[in-house]
């Protein structure tokens, strides 16, 4: 079921891009090189789940790219090499090694902007739906100063230094956490779903975003590299403090656990059909790549 | 006048750029550090000249802001190491120098999603204003991938080649003219102008950003670097080609001359004021830095 959603995922990225042709094409050559190398297309899943679970069966497609394309922006910038200068990602070449530095950096402007420009450039004065501004206003907080940037800007500075346990989690919140609190929140909210289930799919997302990391902090340290397409150990060779500085894998796993659980207990007060989040709560626990 | 406008916009800026307090404050400081440098501002007072020359007396400041701080994005990413390599702009350090890269690439990235911020994350179900939703789109676009992010992309292949006039055209179009175009576009939508006041508005930005870039372009030959606070012949040494590739300054001067002409004619389309409007265009073509 979930691997019908991920198509339909693919699908409709491919359709919103920009097409690849005349004086821009090598920016949009870049931008869909990114955004099509494959991933688990999370965040789009999740909101679609979330707006289904309120009820609602219309179509989000265009706030779907939206996320997925803020989420693949900030992997581009992510792996430059002034941040965590990482040459591959899914097992590929990234942007900068298969284009160049400068292409990579215009590519991620062009998906982060391009994202709002297919949430609200289309829209005309006589069909603005005010649930569609609040979701954009949503991953505009979710992916800014006060959510993703702010995290990622709080990694680079965390690089080499010990840092505490309320640290790390702060960049976990902010880095990971918040897009994908933000994907359920606005999936919840562009279903028109009542606010006890907004705020319900919202804590949903804020823990499992946490699982997230969790596991990922784990995967880091013990995965294999076919299964990652990334090195391993690439976040403690970068200097980075992880989960696994504080706790054994043992303990990370018991926590993830308790999250995934608290996680499960939020969808009992959304009304819909949340057999499928509660699937992926149990599946992102037990990832292996 | 004009300086009253500048002024206000100062104050605005300062008002609503995040404060540098707690765990993300290199990243707040930073993000103030560019937007903060100086600059003429432009295109926040071409937007509030245009939304009152259609009558429009209310607040826009989070939409000026929104476009200043985008436009600061611009300059800090142009300025990377991997794009036009500057040290210095309007005399002082470059973003990149006085911090460091992944600082300014962050920056960047947080101005550009924080322009998104500002715009929608405070509306509420019950007050989204159908015009404010379509200048966030507007500005988007603008910014985006058939707009500014496409000529830069463009400016940055065409870096030693030797370019036609077309090329060079589509170049300014997108790297300049789309934002100041986008700005007088916004401001009209902003305040209800009809079509007519929305389209003369738009082509008078359109005139205008193509007046500024040539009068750049001239500048960067003739200037002089306490004037421009940037090296002259930057761009030339870069190898990239300006206008002075293919005219003498005295025809480039005539040719912005007629533009500007255009412009001031788009203003009687205008039912209210646009005194300060035809102002600009003057001041623009006269400009010495």
């Amino acid at each position: 079921m979930i691997d019908e959603y991920k198509a339909y995922v693919e699908q409709i990225i491919e359709e919103y891009l920009p097409q690849s042709d005349g004086a821009f094409s090598r920016l949009n050559e870049a931008m869909r090189y990114s955004v099509c190398l494959g991933g688990k297309r999370i965040r789009p899943i999740l909101m679609k789940l979330a707006y289904e679970a309120v009820g609602a069966t219309g179509n989000i497609d265009a706030y779907m790219c939206a996320i997925e394309f803020v989420h693949t922006y900030s992997l581009i910038h992510d792996d430059l090499p002034a941040m965590d200068n990482d040459d591959l990602r899914r097992g590929k070449p990234t942007n900068h090694i298969q284009f160049d530095e400068a292409t990579a950096i215009l590519a991620g402007d062009g998906l982060l902007t391009y994202a709002f420009e297919v949430m609200f450039a289309d829209m005309t004065k006589e069909d603005v739906d005010p649930a569609k501004v609040i979701a954009g206003g949503i991953l505009a907080s979710a992916a800014g100063v006060n959510g993703m940037v702010a995290g990622q800007m709080l990694d680079i500075q965390s690089e080499g230094k010990d840092i505490d346990i309320e640290t790390l989690d702060l960049i976990h919140l902010n880095k990971t956490g918040a897009l994908l609190c933000a994907a359920t929140k606005m999936g919840a909210v562009l279903g028109y779903g009542n606010s006890q289930e907004v705020a319900a799919l919202e804590a949903y997302g804020m823990y499992i975003g946490k699982v997230f990391q969790i596991v990922d902090d784990i995967l880091d340290e013990t995965g294999e590299v076919e299964q990652l397409g990334k090195p391993i150990n690439s976040d403690i060779e970068n200097g980075k403090i992880t989960y696994t500085r504080y706790y054994t894998s043992q303990e990370c796993y018991e926590i993830a656990t308790k999250l995934t659980d608290k996680a499960i207990k939020c969808l009992d007060r959304v009304d819909g059909d949340t057999e499928m989040l509660e699937s992926i709560a149990k599946m992102l626990i037990n990832r292996r790549k």
